[in-house]
């Protein structure tokens, strides 16, 4: 296994290499601890959804055109490998970050969004208690943030930043979000024309 | 299964058909999602338990005088549905609506009566965390709410104020409450005059 | 002055005499202090702007067809004032009855809404700090509530309820309400044509 | 089973048949739905603990000297019944009521409260959201509150205003007290003497 | 000035005087600094409005039968006197104690109670923030406590435990809750009859 | 003035009007009244300070390439004009919306972000009390908030997503958070160098 | 079992020992109640891994230079052991005090510091309502407090304190600080080189 | 004025220095933006009380043996002075740092604390809002905190550690004390001696 060194290491030398656009992670996923994996499932699972890889070796990038990548990074624990991923984002080829953690000083998030400026980073409060460390930046120190819990959510809000410059990412989600839609129209016209005896009868 | 727009057609196609009061739903009830119905069945009970019938057609109403509907409309994933919904509801017959909505950000009930105003909306918070929202209408633009998950509340002051109108149902609101008053007679006779142990035992 | 017991005399006299609908109060606003009295003006105000008027003897209908009265009516220094007012609530004629109180434990709406069942009644938080008590009631005593200090919410839900069975109020609620878009319509259309400094400058 | 309105003529009569104190019962402990009966089990067993016994008929006490009697009183179903307790309560030869009531709007305590005064009430918020409903009353009208859940303490301190006028209730308060103390000392050595590996395994 | 050894001295002087209990202060109101005194000005109201005198020497009694005395008593920074205090307090013939605290850490009140029960205690959180502490006492270690800042009332509640044996007292207590009900009766009927307009320009 | 529904046309017109991207506002600000301006500022500030024009007519873009628009919309009293904006927002050329609402009931920028989609949509609550009901989405209905009152960094968020696309948009973001940078640098200085007297006296 | 009275004599006669450095506990931990002792073990597990003994006699100590020793104390049921244990800490060797305590009323920890002053004491909220009660303390009166139920922290804090002087216990800090940040390398490595899935079905 | 960048070599050149330990400040005081300084002042105002010096030149020691200095530095504006400062800290010589910081995400006191370890870092929560922030720590990256605001028992805090070590500092903490506890003493009496009336005139 490499050791914390070691990983910083290996995020400065992707950083130096400068690979083309395409074949870096657009996203980056990074989340305080693995416990907090169950939470961020949600960001992999709308990311899939969109059609992205996952890039797993900076070095050899997946078939699909849009990746994301994931790294374990405590604030607290390993503050110098958060220093080095969110110094090195960038130059590694992210176009958005999405930072989860969990516990009331939920401090990655906010010290990956100030490091990686202007680098947009989405925070992900892993528990309710979390949002208020989350959301509560200063003045002139920006990040955006979902609700608690919400890495589904947070993705696909990372999805609609690119979707800025790349329209088949923006059809994606208009796909996806035509599929959800008509998921509550059928769920409404069984409720109302079944009435709720019905309805409840048939979900059984 | 209609699609969200067939059913948006529905709702100005009953509109627009004029039927007699009689024949239409008095109170809709209406929930931001099918997993907010365990919470919402108590506006189905006390309807109900008050005699009113669940209408399922629009054009075919019940035997009952008094009737309801019911309709998952989403404000976040259908905001096309919710607005034809608040917005056809009194032409469609409607005396009162209950809208219940779960999350911190419950804006089904808000919108509902801010589109179907001046038809009275009652707001059912399906969470604690649903409350504020619900309730905090700015000057101007009213609802009234319920507590947290009261459904059966809400559908007993939907009937009172139908019950301004129709003795038969102020006459049912009253059997009702008296049968729950004399519920807690029953047993509070039995607390005091078993004595503790003794109603425990009885309870077993 | 009348004692409180004079006024309990009052009540019931009222009630007993069994006036006709048109002159007895539709609306009545009870609050827990004079103190609330600066909260609740929103509720005068409101059925003002609605074209109510103000019924201070019940033997003596002002002109108008829709009437309100007001008592300071206090649940834990006058709980027998209290009673009456609530027991005889919907003999003395009224449709419907805002209740007003402050502090943590608010209990003037609802223990007159539990008593003057099945007439409906709309509670007002007159501080932040009211609200939960207010909305707090168990399944089987309905409530229906307004958020904190919303007085003139609550007096245009009650015309709402008037407004089901008589349509000069629901047009006066309907012309109130379009005053109030067209008010954001101009402001709206200001701020964006006159650019900010220029909305700034002319509202100096 | 008798009706709410016997229960009601019942208090009444008890109050006027005007029974020696010695023959009354001292603490009467109320709550609002049967629902409460576990939580407000601490005072029986607080009671119980100090050597009262449980009346169960007022007109026929138990044997010892103090005792308590309890009923379910529901200020939102049953106001009247509430009205009636609070109004006989002194008349009927208690000392001191415990009124317990869960949920947000706890009303039974303070309503209690305030028309049984000048008799001590002693409110237990039977969840913790209901602890601002009972604590909050207004200048003038007072209550004195116990946590939420910890209706015990509630009986403790009925006790400790008996224990003014009656030394054996003092005495009894102490020696109870006492053994609590005992209780902690001999944990407390046990724990330091033999560590806490030697604790944990005597637990077991 | 006497230092604070001098203070415990004296306490503990007193409790060994055994000076007969009409010559005794009857509430002792202590407070855990002198910034609190505006908010405990309410105790010292309420007594006085009830015909207490302030004894402000224990071996001088004032002409009055029933009385009160007051200290600082910091719980942090007075630890010993705080004990010394609450030790002596049964023995320097007091019935019962108001201790007031502010700060989230509202010890006072709660050590007092511990360690001068079986002595009642009614703990006055000085602000909002104090509530919980002051309340939140484990099984078996009673205090009861008014709302935050209500000192007035936590007198009433101390006298109304002291009209358990003096009907003085309790008359008093009486008179003084009639004079407030009929305060809430007239400012009722002015509100009523002179309609709101009227009622405001009589305020003014 | 325009009315609502004139103001509705223009929308409509605007986005049918298909004008160049580089002609048409990049950020859309929105807020729920003209009372949240002097807490929307900030949004104008960072986006003036980044070197933005304000477009005050969709037919006649300024200078610079990069703009922003304002209007006044409101949920609950507008929610057609809402509706039209939130429809129209990407067709008529903005790159992302900025939505600022107050109150516990917030709907504004959420109702938007469910409209626009996939437009990204930035919320801030003017309250503290509005940060729940913006930020609670369900999962599928994205929306990003910044903290309570941080319109400032709402602008700056929404910089970075142009950013992205621009890289001129980018520079200027570094440039103005280096200022920044600096400024703590000189005041860091002066409080070590000069000690807190010093540091005091100079900036007296 | 010793009586709680042989507990303080206890106390008193090791204060009076004056026993060497070496040879008496440097960390006491103390809680208020047995039933704290699973939050509590924590920080046991963290001096265990520190290399600390437990020390259960105080004539007696274990072989290792470092040692802790522990009691249950209740501020609310024993506070005249509470006193003895505070006020002989320093005397009785200790460097530092671990102060555990639950509930609202956390009292413990705070009358353990005020008394104990200067000694430091770190107190651990059992709870989270417990934090403001044991955080809460007034100017003058420091006690430094960790997170709710972080017991293992305030261990660490507890030996950073002795680190200051005695490089072993630093150099034994930094070892353990060493292998919690390469357990979170490791784990990073191996979510990012595996990806998703291939982690998760690794932790299977 | 020295940049950021020279700031950090300084700190880093001041480390490398390896002066004294005696001619080094002994607390490091830094905060998050001047305008925390008045709430900061407090933990200057302690160390002054207590008759430390104020550092403001490393290389050139003041008089006296203890000392502190303080810099601001922000861990969102800038993070790399931040990381600095933390890595430096305990080579500069330094024995404990204070930390304060404001608004939700109070992330100085932590990163601080996970930089500088085995350093203790005392936080001081600037708002009340800063509390969770800066006090939820994950189990392995140990902070203490004091309640918001308190910087001045920050400060006595950090010399309750020194004064494990040093006599001297430990003596001055007891005076400091005693006067505290001797002021009580002296508005104590006052207020029993001279009765509310006489003390408030006293006052004023």
């Amino acid at each position: 296994m490499p050791s914390v060194t070691d990983l910083i290491d290996r995020l400065e030398s992707d950083a130096a290499a400068d690979r083309p656009d395409e074949s870096t992670p657009d996203v980056g996923i990074i989340m305080g601890s693995d416990s907090d994996l169950d939470t961020m499932q949600g960001a992999f699972d709308a990311l899939d959804a969109l059609g992205f890889s996952e890039q797993t070796d900076h070095a050899d990038p997946p078939e699909g055109r849009f990746s994301y990548e994931s790294y374990v990074v405590s604030a607290h624990r390993t503050p110098d490998l958060m220093y080095a991923y969110a110094e090195t984002a960038e130059d590694r080829g992210l176009e958005v970050v999405i930072a989860g953690a969990g516990g009331k000083s939920a401090d990655l998030p906010n010290m990956t969004a100030s490091i990686a400026f202007p680098l947009p980073v989405i925070g992900v409060p892993v528990q309710e208690k979390s949002v208020d460390s989350v959301i509560g930046m200063p003045t002139g120190a920006p990040i955006t943030a979902v609700d608690a819990g919400k890495s589904y959510n947070a993705a696909l809000s990372a999805a609609q930043i690119l979707a800025r410059e790349y329209p088949e990412v923006r059809d994606r989600l208009e796909e996806l979000h035509d599929e959800r839609r008509e998921g509550v129209g059928d769920v409404s016209a069984a409720l109302h024309d079944l009435g709720v005896r019905g309805f409840r009868e048939r979900e059984e």
